[in-house]
């Protein structure tokens, strides 16, 4: 879609109540002000990636940007998916992450594995929320995605609630469509790392309710599989 | 899966018969004795990329490596997908076509549109050529993606078989679960440049055959749409 031809879509983490002025930040301002090229007077909208929506009115666009928040509404969220997802190799994981909020993904949680662990997780984690919000307003979302603390799989699997559909990406699972009986509220996926899962893991995955699923003919990379997860996800029907 | 575990696996454009001896090339003679390790009397596969499976016998592995075609078998296609995809932003177009090998796309069709083309594409060719073949590697395919010289919108469309299944990735398509009756054997997916498909070029593609397919909640950026697509069709059941 054009750029001129939809209103800024911004994220506020703090999103101010209906009726109040505020100055944006100066890179959003630069955004409203440059990149969309508005003008005092027009609306732009906004997310506090919480599920709001809010109509801006544009009361100064010079050197400070100033906006009014119109009216703002809550959308629901719809059903979730997080994906616990071992390491890939190289510098793969930032577009596995950039790609994992496009597709609406609510939670990315790294998880450490025998094979390949998140050595470099730590640093990275800033790095990853702001392309989790580029993604965001690229996509106009309303709904931020958490990128978590990378931890052992074990803790990971035991930190899922206890209704979440589980799978297990695998070269060898079943194939299935994405129904909603089979979907349920939160889908969650489960990629080994780059070299795979080890068979102590891949048990301990069975025995915690991951079903093994097929996502293509061949195998794929970790983050491949991450991403065609997400994809089968998000093409469920509502 | 560790490398230790499955033979090398090579691709080989001219794949000699049954019972020849032949030298590999340096770059496949470092990957089988250097990366897997492998030793004489050992075997490996190889692919020549249009279906062929090759069990290979490694007679010598030292400066050069030698090796002896056992057996060789032609394995079925199965379904296949196109890709037809206007520019993405960008860099964005290396992991778009190692991701569309990876998930076993038949042919990458780049369509030039008005509002984005592929201007950088005939460089970049036999580079992206290479990461085929390293996907098809990785992921031990017999089949590797044709990557195909940039055209108009117009051109690809003309250029598609009378059979085929079509698919337009758009955010206000219909969703829709990938069955075996709406695939058939081949499937196409056209997915949009950066900025979108203008007007003329959509009643086009619909003309054409094309139906609105919407791959998730969000818009998506144009190679995660193509990924989405291709992800979507690889998770049909056979």
């Amino acid at each position: 879609m054009a750029a001129d031809a939809t209103p800024s879509f911004l994220y506020l983490s703090t999103l101010p109540a209906p009726g109040s002025r505020f100055e944006l930040s100066p890179e959003d301002g630069h955004y409203v002000a440059r990149v969309c090229r508005a003008r005092a007077g027009e609306t732009a909208e906004a997310t506090d990636g919480r599920g709001a929506l809010a109509v801006l009115r544009l009361i100064e666009v010079r050197e400070r940007v100033v906006a009014e928040v119109e009216s703002s509404r809550l959308e629901d969220r719809g059903p979730r998916a997080w994906v616990l997802c071992g390491a890939p190799e190289g510098e793969r994981a930032d577009w596995l992450v950039e790609k994992l909020a496009e597709l609406g993904i609510e939670r990315f949680i790294p998880v450490d594995c025998a094979r390949s662990t998140w050595q470099r997780a730590r640093e990275r984690r800033t790095r990853w929320m702001r392309l989790a919000i580029a993604a965001l307003r690229q996509s106009r979302q309303l709904h931020l995605m958490g990128v978590e603390a990378p931890r052992s799989l074990a803790q990971g699997l035991g930190d899922l609630p206890g209704g979440a559909k589980r799978w297990l990406a695998e070269e060898d699972g079943q194939r299935a469509l994405p129904d909603s009986r089979s979907l349920g509220e939160l889908s969650v996926g489960l990629v080994g790392p780059a070299g795979g899962l080890e068979g102590v893991e891949r048990a301990l995955a069975l025995a915690a309710g991951f079903r093994p699923l097929r996502l293509a003919r061949a195998r794929l990379r970790t983050e491949t599989a991450a991403v065609a997860w997400a994809s089968w996800w998000a093409a469920a029907p509502p």
